[in-house]
């Protein structure tokens, strides 16, 4: 007889934390960037309506010993149930089997899988110093960035743009409890003098212009993860040092994908990966002049490499149902 | 809050039946005949050891209002742990929000969803007297066409075909229930004379050799399901009439990629969907001399629609467990 352990979301809320997420992320990036980890082609399909979307992306991390799957849905009238409009749901396989071993409720969890990212890069690539934090939009990925990156610098100001009255209502209640002063302000604004600048948004327009850009910020580009999204603008990446989760799924569909299409970045060879920066440091930053950015477009492995510690934890916790299956 | 059923295996056993099956797969074919499913492509990958290997199929289908994807494993060494080769794992979506509602142990389903797809195509495409039926192989998944096709035409004589006096000491045990006679044969010997072929190989080399074929027969090749799989050789199609689950799958990873690689088959709109023939059955077999074949390669609707009725038994008669997730 074959069991799954199903962790659900409200588990989930529990045992996550920043710090947690961010050492399997990082584990996620080394393995990917040492090829002991592999990602699979992701496949796209849609729901019963034409604007309900889902994708699944697979991976296989011989060094987190974890295979397994993730299933991520776009249905933007789930308002109307109550519900969030991305769902997200991981399924680990047990890799001395294939069967499923556990299912995880993951769209809470994938706030802090993405942040952790950021929080990564801005720790191996942000000054020691940086203190001004520029965030380009407001949704709740932005809030998930912002306690991310206040985790790994000490903050003195955040700047956020948003076009939004009503997001910027929302992020402010949100940001309540944090200690550290925060204005909502134009993009030119949250740029301009930042020290860490990260971008949001699902937009397919650069926003963050060269100019606004200072010497020694680190940039970390969230937002572009498919075909003709776009945050930075190509002078801007020129500019900088190139960092990624994923060189290859960079230059196809994260942010890198325009500079890499207009000839600035010659190939992905010259992207370089975050894990091997968090095993060497010196490949990071070199000095206080360069700018930085980061590209995170989101791989299969992070899914599976925090899925597999909420798992871990879930079991030491007793939380969670084992079933038959 | 929400919550997924966890159909298991065990359930499946007490709830699946040929007529079931049946059932649930005519609605699958005639859905994707009548573009009311549609399905997504597919995506593989492999475990932590090269020669372990999954895939995952999605596909949503209006007509059934199911949207999922099933996750196929093959870790050829699970022997070791007492579970089969194969594992087969289908995930439903709820289709108003996108979030899974059901996941199935459809490892043993699996069997019974192959099988409908060639009931059907006997059913509506080979002779009403038919009565003799050649089996190619021996392996679990034969076992299961013989008894589908047992249950749609009235059969005198088996003639089954394996090169391993294993399989057929294996299988001889497994047809000690069976009213009918059978015997082991060579290849020639199981396809001559036969009314009903039924192809159940991972060959990737012809073994149905044309003029083994009487006129009339009706031909069911099971086991080609992607590039350079191949069962019949292609004299033997171009003599023929074609059907398949799905044609432009067919002709892509199918037993016909071959005759439409030969340019026997011009193109996927030459070979008639089943879907169309149980809707339209005067537009299956026309006389008693035509050679009509049958190409499944098997379509994530089939298993979706399967897995949508057995959810549904399973929910009438109190089987699974519905967990938070």
């Amino acid at each position: 007889m074959s069991t799954v352990t199903v962790v659900p979301e409200s588990a989930i809320r529990e045992i996550v934390t920043r710090e947690n997420a961010y050492e399997a992320v990082k584990k996620a990036f080394e393995a990917i960037a040492e090829d002991r980890a592999e990602v699979f082609p992701v496949t796209f399909g849609t729901g019963l309506a034409p604007q309900d979307v889902f994708g699944v992306k697979a991976g296989a991390d011989s060094a987190g010993a974890t295979v397994g799957l993730k299933i991520g849905s776009y249905w933007p009238d789930n308002g109307q149930h109550d519900l969030p409009a991305h769902g997200s749901t991981i399924i680990l396989l047990d890799p001395d089997t294939g069967f499923p071993m556990a299912i995880l409720g993951a769209a809470y969890l994938n706030g802090f899988r993405t942040a952790a990212a950021n929080a990564i890069a801005v720790d191996y690539l942000a000054r020691k110093d940086a203190s001004v934090l520029g965030v380009i939009g407001a949704g709740h990925q932005a809030e998930h960035e912002i306690r991310a990156v206040a985790a790994v610098r000490a903050l003195s100001r955040i700047r956020i743009h948003t076009r939004s009255t009503g997001r910027a209502e929302w992020m402010a209640r949100q940001l309540d409890d944090i200690d550290i002063p925060f204005e909502f302000t134009s993009a030119q604004q949250a740029v301009e003098g930042a020290d860490i600048i990260a971008t949001v948004t699902p937009s397919t327009q650069p926003i963050v212009r060269s100019e606004w850009v200072a010497a020694g910020a680190h940039v970390c580009a969230m937002g572009a993860d498919s075909k003709g999204k776009q945050e930075l603008d190509t002078d801007l990446v020129a500019r900088a040092r190139w960092f990624a989760d994923l060189p290859a799924q960079s230059v196809a569909i994260g942010e890198f994908q325009h500079a890499f299409a207009a000839g600035i970045i010659p190939s992905a060879d010259t992207i370089c990966p975050l894990g091997r920066v968090t095993r060497q440091p010196d490949l990071g930053r070199r000095d206080d002049e360069e700018i930085t950015v980061f590209d995170s477009s989101g791989i299969a492995i992070q899914d599976l490499s925090v899925a597999r510690a909420m798992l871990e934890l879930a079991r030491e916790r007793g939380l969670g149902s084992t079933v038959e299956l």
